[in-house]
């Protein structure tokens, strides 16, 4: 008889803080602003048109970690920022995002995302291009009634940069030649510069120094470049139910991520060989070579190397806030970045 | 033997004025401003990912009519704007409006636009969506350079309404039971608001007093459901050659379009049955189907009557310039409204 795997322990009951806690406890300190934004995110979807909200709310309301617009409000207020309008703004970058995440899903073919089937699987790809379309337009339309043009140029900015990031990945996908420094470009690209948007007009509507605008900017480009190494990573180690996503559709997709590009370069001409092969495409996928990948990547170090890339950017990030008075925010916010490294999911 | 068929007169050569010579007019009228334009739109495309400046000079430079900033370049100097501001908003309205093209062919899964293969059957689906956001955003780079809230106020808003029209046409592709005025809504969304700003943004960059921006305002609106209710048509009745995608696209994607409404509402039960299977999809398409829904059409004056209620909405773009003095470009637009109700591409 097969011993008894037992159940892992819940990681909320251990006694060190979690990812999950560390993001829990920036929450907690936003939760005022946090409620008004998510009311704004749900009131700000409504269209006439129901597959709009319908669509909308199955993307959002599927929760995700809203840490985007925590950036967004913990920046403003670590700044002194004491009024509203950083709520909408909130609001805007998460639209950005989720626009994002909608085309994404479109274009990689992905049909399972936080936990459940992504909004192409509900809804068709035709939906959630033109929902996508609708997000992002609202979220200059928020923009526009706050009336900030130096809010609106750093976000129109960030996101045609992130659609560049996006067509730069797109060019790499099933390349295996890709290097370090091309995937290092295009996670800046589609991941990074909105970090740094969000963080950026936080302390734009506080009227701070354009010296604390660049710290902040520093701070949430670095986190950024952390968060999405850490992700590609998590693509190959996540558990599946943590992940909200299958286990190795990077793979599958052939995405050009840095623990794949890093076990590339140090493999020898057979690995490369099958890694030129499974890359490809789906189609030159057999059976067992997810796991063969796996362990090359364990062999060479890849998996966790990849993550100490992910830790010099965070260390980035904290010396980024160094110049900020203490303040619990400035705590919390570098918390985040520790968060972004010890997450499961 | 067959009689040798003549070959159709180039329609240039008719001594009767033609929709493309109205074109061409209101481009000479404008000729710098609109050289400028299409080096701006050049310009502004490029990118240090060269798939983005590929796939856009590949819809872009395709040609197209450049109707919309035609039409931003005639209002701004009709309302006696003599800068050059409007340059790079007419540039902003050309991107929005590719964005939409680009977003949906995929959304149509078009193969030809313009006589060539479409950008998605050119480059995928997967680019055409990210290129598409790249425009969008660099639609709104381009007004925040500029500076003004409240031309970003005008386009940001038609942007919205835009993914909302084409949502809601989404919502009744393959209904049969879709009534004229569904209809009319959704060509106001995706169609008419675009053209609406940018006339609006041409009044905005003068200064001129807000009864001329809403003068304006109505002028597009009501070209633009001209505009829109003819392509509809076009889409059955235009030769292969002018139209420059298939003739009879609309009918195998089960678009519900005016012609088809009206054919269907003057229909019998027969009729009408025959219509709910054809326009379910192409899978319930036979040989001949087609051609037996033109007979329909025809049969109840379908094509001619949508062309009548096109020339309604041409007769109140048309009364909207009343207030405006003489001058070469009222008379050039008020051209460009016949040209909408003639033209044959």
């Amino acid at each position: 008889m097969a011993a008894i795997i037992p159940l892992k322990a819940h990681h909320k009951n251990t006694s060190q803080p979690t990812g999950e806690d560390t993001l829990e406890n920036l929450s907690n300190l936003l939760v005022e602003d946090m409620t008004a934004v998510n009311r704004l995110i749900l009131h700000r979807m409504e269209s006439p048109v129901a597959l709009i909200p319908q669509l909308a709310r199955h993307i959002i309301a599927a929760g995700g970690k809203r840490l985007r617009p925590l950036l967004t409000l913990a920046c403003a207020r670590l700044c002194g920022y004491e009024g509203e309008r950083h709520h909408a703004l909130a609001a805007s970058v998460e639209f950005i995002h989720t626009a994002t995440l909608l085309h994404d899903d479109v274009v990689d073919a992905s049909y399972m995302r936080r936990g459940g089937p992504s909004a192409n699987a509900a809804f068709g790809n035709e939906a959630s291009v033109l929902v996508g379309d609708f997000l992002l337009s609202r979220a200059f339309q928020l923009m526009v009634e706050d009336g900030s043009l130096d809010v609106l140029r750093i976000l129109s900015n960030a996101s045609a940069v992130i659609a560049q990031g996006e067509v730069m990945q797109l060019s790499t996908n099933n390349d295996s030649s890709t290097n370090e420094q091309t995937y290092l470009d295009v996670i800046r690209a589609k991941t990074a510069e909105l970090f740094a948007g969000a963080c950026q007009i936080g302390n734009v509507v506080a009227g701070r120094p354009l010296a604390e605008e660049e710290a902040l900017r520093a701070f949430g480009l670095n986190l950024g470049m952390a968060f999405q190494i850490v992700d590609d990573v998590l693509d190959y180690t996540a558990e599946q139910t943590n992940l909200g996503k299958m286990v190795g559709d990077d793979f599958r997709e052939g995405k050009m991520t840095l623990p794949v590009i890093l076990a590339i370069h140090r493999g020898n001409e057979a690995e490369r060989a099958f890694w030129q092969r499974v890359l490809s495409g789906p189609k030159n996928q057999r059976d067992g070579d997810l796991a063969h990948a796996l362990e090359l990547m364990r062999r060479h170090n890849a998996l966790n190397d990849a993550v100490d890339r992910a830790r010099h950017y965070g260390a980035i990030a904290r010396d980024a806030l160094g110049t900020f008075p203490e303040h619990p925010l400035k705590a919390s916010l570098l918390n985040v970045v520790d968060f972004t490294m010890e997450r499961k999911f």
